[in-house]
Formats: structure tokens, sequence, C-alpha cells
């Protein structure tokens, strides 16, 4: 084997749930390309491949060593173009990256709040205290107090969505018929969430979280083997 | 000439405002398909061809008639293949639902807010009458009050539109190195802004701006031909 996909973990190297990482696992998926996962946590990425990158995922591709989701995933519809494609086309490329911004501006934000106490929990302590410094560098607040913000999050959680609730009245999927790397991107995000925190707050009867579920049974289940938080 | 786009305007002709229709005026033009506009007050579309829709844009293509503006930019890619695309592939054309999507849900109704009392003042009696019952009934406020919430929403306007912004960190249009229809969707919500109620509240300096002031200039100025409010 000769493809490996190095990505985040806590202590339990059997629940990865970086966002990142779970969108180039459908990615491959998609490809029909096999793969090994290998979770590391935190601290540990700067050694994967001599230090290849600060940040996983990093795919490598036999001699090939790739970073960053969406680099790897325009890199595996050039390297395989004669498999299903991740994007249809050059206007599906562009326009990924705009459900890519979306996920990050809008979706990311809350997940973070929601979860950052669960993620801080699952963590060994020499990655808890990297999480805690890194965090407050980057958000400007402890842990605890982006947590305490968590609930009303939750609250307004599903009426952020309202742009995929609408496009998904149109089609059953962002990508239209059948998913593309477009939904592979909100559905790493919503799967952040239910690994470390549980499942979104969504309704039942919400055609976002019904969408979210179709992704989590696709290629027999591969983000549905991981049970939810 | 057997092509003709159906619009909205009000008492001033020259001044057709909708955004929908600004979209497909957008789409002809990057197809290189010559049209004449013919804009009509709101309470007149009811008779344009026969009472064929309750809405504009309405296209007359030769014998075909299509409304809806995402049905006539696909109607005009399957019509015309050959001539530029406007979706860069199905799966642009599926990704496009949520540009679309987005423009609804986040960018249109801070737009109604601020324009909602121009666009009333641009009418001629009957239509405003029309105006202030149809938008009570649609959205439960006086136009009045709507108006009154304006305020906050320019000071909010810039924020909501951050995925539009990172994404164009990474490429000149949402289409990528060139337009799609996904940037004439986006650029018809802000034209309605800036016909009705004058440029969108984003600073010079906002790569948002200038990539509606690009749009602007496109097909030898089509949307810079309307002065601003």
């Amino acid at each position: 084997m000769t493809r490996v996909l190095y990505s985040l973990c806590g202590k339990d190297e059997s629940r990865p749930f970086s966002p990142h990482c779970w969108k180039v696992a459908l990615a491959l998926a998609h490809k029909g390309l096999e793969f090994v996962e290998r979770p590391y946590p935190f601290t540990a990425i700067a050694n994967i491949e001599d230090g290849f990158s600060k940040t996983v995922p990093i795919l490598r591709d036999g001699d090939r060593l790739v970073r960053d989701s969406f680099e790897i995933a325009l890199y595996l519809e050039e390297a395989y173009p004669d498999r299903p494609t991740l994007f249809g086309g050059e206007g599906g490329k562009a326009l990924s990256r705009f459900i890519e911004s979306f996920s990050q501006m809008i979706v990311h934000m809350p997940v973070t709040k929601m979860a950052i106490m669960h993620i801080h929990d699952m963590l060994d302590e020499t990655d808890q205290v990297y999480f805690r410094e890194s965090r407050f560098e980057r958000l400007g607040k402890p842990i605890e107090e982006l947590a305490a913000e968590g609930e009303a999050e939750r609250a307004a959680f599903a009426s952020r969505l309202e742009p995929v609730r609408r496009t998904l009245h149109f089609q059953p999927f962002l990508g239209g018929d059948s998913p593309l790397f477009a939904d592979y991107i909100l559905f790493g995000a919503l799967q952040w969430m239910r690994v470390t925190a549980g499942p979104p707050p969504l309704s039942q009867d919400d055609t976002v979280l019904q969408w979210f579920e179709r992704c989590l049974d696709l290629y027999d289940g591969l983000g549905r083997r991981v049970v939810a938080a």
C-alpha cells in the first residue's frame, strides 16, 4: 500500500476528527482509491514525512506528497481523470472555493465553539497544552470562554445553513444528483462536530440533516464507521 | 430582432433594476447574443406575452418563451452550446444553485431593507400601491418599517459577504479566471442596490467592491450604462 492519508486524532486513534482530513477521506473513496489513514496527535504532525507540512491532511501517493485538502482534491482530479470526477468540470472547481469559503467563514466558528471543550478532552496532556495555547493565540480567548458561547451557537446553527437548505430544495446533493467534493467540504465540518461533540443541532425533518445522513452512508458508511460522540 | 428580454422598471424605462433581470442581461451578453430589453412596471407584467408569467425576467428567443433567471441560463447553455459556457460543466451548474441560494438568503434581505423606499419612489402611482401591499404581504411589515432597519443593514453588509471575499482571495471571479453565471447572480443583487439606492456600502479597498467594478465593466460596460442612484 503506497497511499497514506495522514490525519488528526486525540488519544483514541480510531476517532479522527479533523474536518479537512474527512474531506480527503471521502474524496479518496469517491475516486475509488484505496488508502490507509494514519492519524497523529497535533504535536506530532511536525514529524510526519520529515516535516513536510505543519498541518494535516497530508497525502502520500506513491512518490508524491501533497498537503491542504483542496490541493489534494485538485491533485486527485488531475492524477486520476478516469475515475469519477470530484468537481464536474472547471466551473465546479472554481465554485467549490465558494463552498469552502462558506464552510470556513460561516460554519467553522460555531462548530469550534460548540466542540472546543470536547476536543480538548479528547487530547493527551501534551496536545492539551498545545491546543489551549494555539487556540488562545488564534482566537484571542481562553477555550472555556469560547465554549461558553457554544450554547448560543447551538440555537443559531440551523439558520446559518439556510443557503444549504435552499439548495437542497433543488437537488439531493450540493453537487447535483450525486455528491461532489463540494459536499465533502461541508460534510467535513459537520462530521468534525459529530465525532467530537455529537450530532449537529438540526431537527430530524431538516433537509440539511437528511443530506448529512446521506453523506454518512456514502462508500459503505465510511463516515458512519466512527460513532457519534 | 427576435430576442427580447422582458424586465422591470419604475417610471424611468432607462433604469431597469430587477436583480434577476440583470442576471439574464449579463448571461445573454456572455453568450454574445443580441437582444432588446423591454422593461415593464410591476403591474404590467401580467400582460406580457399574453400572461406567460407573473414575474420577470421573461425571455423570448424566436418561438421560445422562457421564464425564471436560472431556467433562462440553463436554456441558453443548452440552446447555444458553442458559445462561451455559463456554468463550466455539470458541477458548475449544480453549485451555481448554492450561489443563488446564498444571494437570496444572505444578500437579498439587506438590499431590500436598504433600497425599499428608493424603489417605492421610482414607481408610478399604480405600482406604488401594488408594491406597498405585496411587500406587506410578503414581509409582514410596512415598507417604512423595513427601511428603518436599513441603516443597521448598511453597517453589517460588508461582513455578510465574507465568503465572497475569501473566494476572491483565490481567483478574480467566482467562476475562476473569468466570470460565469454564478458571478452574474451575485452581481444582480448588488446592481439592484446600485441602480435603486446607490453603490453597495463596501470600502474602496474591499476586494468584493473591486470584483463588482470588474463586473460593471464587462461587455462594454453593460451594467455601468445605468448610472448609480
